[in-house]
């Protein structure tokens, strides 16, 4: 899965594993401007909130070679380049990742202030690989925290898919149960399907199979019973955003995992690089949650399945208190409440990932 | 949708509406032995736990009919006749409809003694027409009751299918809105879709829609958010089979509802006729849970949606404990806990649905 975000400089198109077509075949989408990456983000070609960021700080090198190729020079094209960035960091609205890395990206040039086009894209290349790289290394600290606290014989229940396609090549909560796993212990993993688009089914299950990992899936709704028959030790999932209050936005049905995991005395993890943790959205009610078209969940790909002109809400995520998160795995440790003190507490060093 | 099961006396035909096909088409199933009603019990033909005691008292005329072409003697064919009732009962384990809906013909027969098949038809085919008119006379009266508990302008959640559909033609859980909205209150619904066979999606909204009742879908996963959201102020749903404590199993992520209703504060009833209550099951511990093929997780219809080689868990139903239970609305009134008492004490004067 490593290699499933993938700038190609030489024709300057950013490559993307095309997700949506995920088990049933392994297609490729390519990028040809910022307009493509948008699309593909929107219609979740690429989606992940590392994974999202990762190539969405390659895409500000394909806004700057489109733009290059309007203006010869850079201050020229400075608000036309503004704008395509604009339009990346906005493409949806939950996740920090995206904005963020835009906004890494903007300070990169700022800090350098690079005089022309061929500047900023060498130095936009260069931070958007440091960005993937850091990326994995970061999941890979989370998988050893994260290791941590899982026991041999462990099933650990996840939802949706905070995997390698999640990311830049590892995964986040999945990249616990990888580390987990390399260190010997023997771990399984029920995946929740993830209405409406079936990430868990489609992605996880894919991954963890393909990765030798043993895998069941669940339909969101049997968490509960699996819980209470006792089949389930541990939940960890990813994050979309987490505010400065440890209050955690994720996929739709991770707020109601994490309510049945508390009913049953079950630890709710949350494994998420420090990426996606926004100091400056103070609590959950702060963070935006994305609506999504009502044909994900009225329609089955081009099969209806539902009775014309009933309507469906189709909020993308939720948001999970931070009281119920047992713990947040990060790369640089596992941060307990009150998560105030332990998340401001992480950024003290630098705000950098690493 | 009243008529979805109705026996033609003149072929010996059970015609049921294929609740597999809707809402793309309206198709009929027609039941020409046992073998095939019992296929369309397990095939999901019909399903509910009162829709298909209905069509398994039917099922028992169609039973006696073809004993009847193999045998003229009813005392010669009594052996083979009595398999087919007990496969008859046996097809689906959890609702306890279907074995009761058998067992009480089996003790009309008892005790009216015919002498000839044609005298044990004529008294099987009243009895089975009696169970219909009983079932939606109940209905009736559970819906009566139950609309006393929703106030004008409740959004009531439901969970699977527990209306016409699954019932002999009125419904319980939904049998309580349209009595409150031919009431006059403003009640609405949100169906959750109810994987993984989308009874919510495919059933409760086409009959709320095709009835006039306004109607949302949501992902089941979503139960928790709309609850936080301050969208949903009941919740209600039907049962497969309540045992003598209260215990009730219906609907896989019935249980998982209830705990989230409790976590928000929200009510959570169960509409049901008595006929579900089985008070030969002490608690939900001693109700057999159906497990039913992995392929209905795995594929949308004949659309692999996992990767091979990866399994799923495919629970039919769980039980929600009684004391999550906020109240049981039956066609004698609402019972509350402690549920052993006014469970015991619904059925004192007689044992009979009404």
């Amino acid at each position: 899965m490593k290699g499933h975000i993938r700038l190609d400089r030489e024709s300057g198109t950013l490559v993307l594993l095309d997700q949506r077509m995920l088990p049933v075949s392994e297609e490729y989408f390519y990028c040809r401007d910022t307009r493509d990456l948008i699309y593909a983000i929107q219609e979740m070609v690429v989606r992940g909130a590392p994974a999202v960021g990762v190539a969405a700080a390659f895409g500000c090198v394909l806004a700057a070679r489109e733009t290059a190729a309007d203006f010869s020079a850079l201050r020229e094209g400075a608000d036309d380049l503004d704008a395509l960035l604009d339009a990346l960091a906005s493409a949806r609205p939950t996740a920090v990742n995206l904005s963020g890395a835009v906004a890494r990206m903007r300070k990169v040039r700022q800090d350098n202030d690079p005089e022309s086009f061929s500047e900023l894209i060498a130095l936009w290349e260069a931070e958007s690989e440091r960005i993937y790289r850091e990326d994995e290394a970061v999941n890979r600290r989370i998988g050893a925290f994260g290791a941590e606290l899982l026991a041999p014989g462990d099933v650990v229940l996840t939802h949706c898919n905070a995997g390698a396609l999640a990311t830049a090549g590892f995964g986040t909560a999945l990249g616990v149960i990888y580390t987990a796993r390399e260190q010997g212990k023997d771990i399984r993993v029920i995946a929740d399907e993830t209405r409406p688009l079936l990430q868990g089914a489609r992605l996880t299950a894919y991954e963890l199979h393909r990765n030798g990992v043993p895998v069941v899936l669940a339909c969101d709704n049997a968490c509960a019973l699996l819980m209470r028959k006792g089949m389930v030790q541990k939940v960890v999932t990813g994050a979309d955003r987490i505010a400065a209050n440890g209050d955690t936005a994720n996929k739709i049905g991770t707020y109601g995992a994490a309510l049945l995991a508390e009913a049953h005395g079950i630890p709710f993890y949350v494994a998420s690089p420090l990426s996606s943790v926004d100091m400056q959205t103070p609590t959950g009610d702060d963070i935006p949650i994305e609506e999504r078209p009502e044909s994900e969940i009225t329609y089955f790909g081009s099969r209806r399945i539902s009775p014309e002109g009933v309507g469906a809400y189709n909020f993308a995520f939720d948001v999970t208190p931070a009281r119920l998160i047992s713990g947040i795995i990060t790369e640089k440790g596992v941060l307990r409440a009150p998560y105030e003190q332990s998340l401001a507490g992480a950024f003290t060093d630098s705000r950098a990932p690493i």
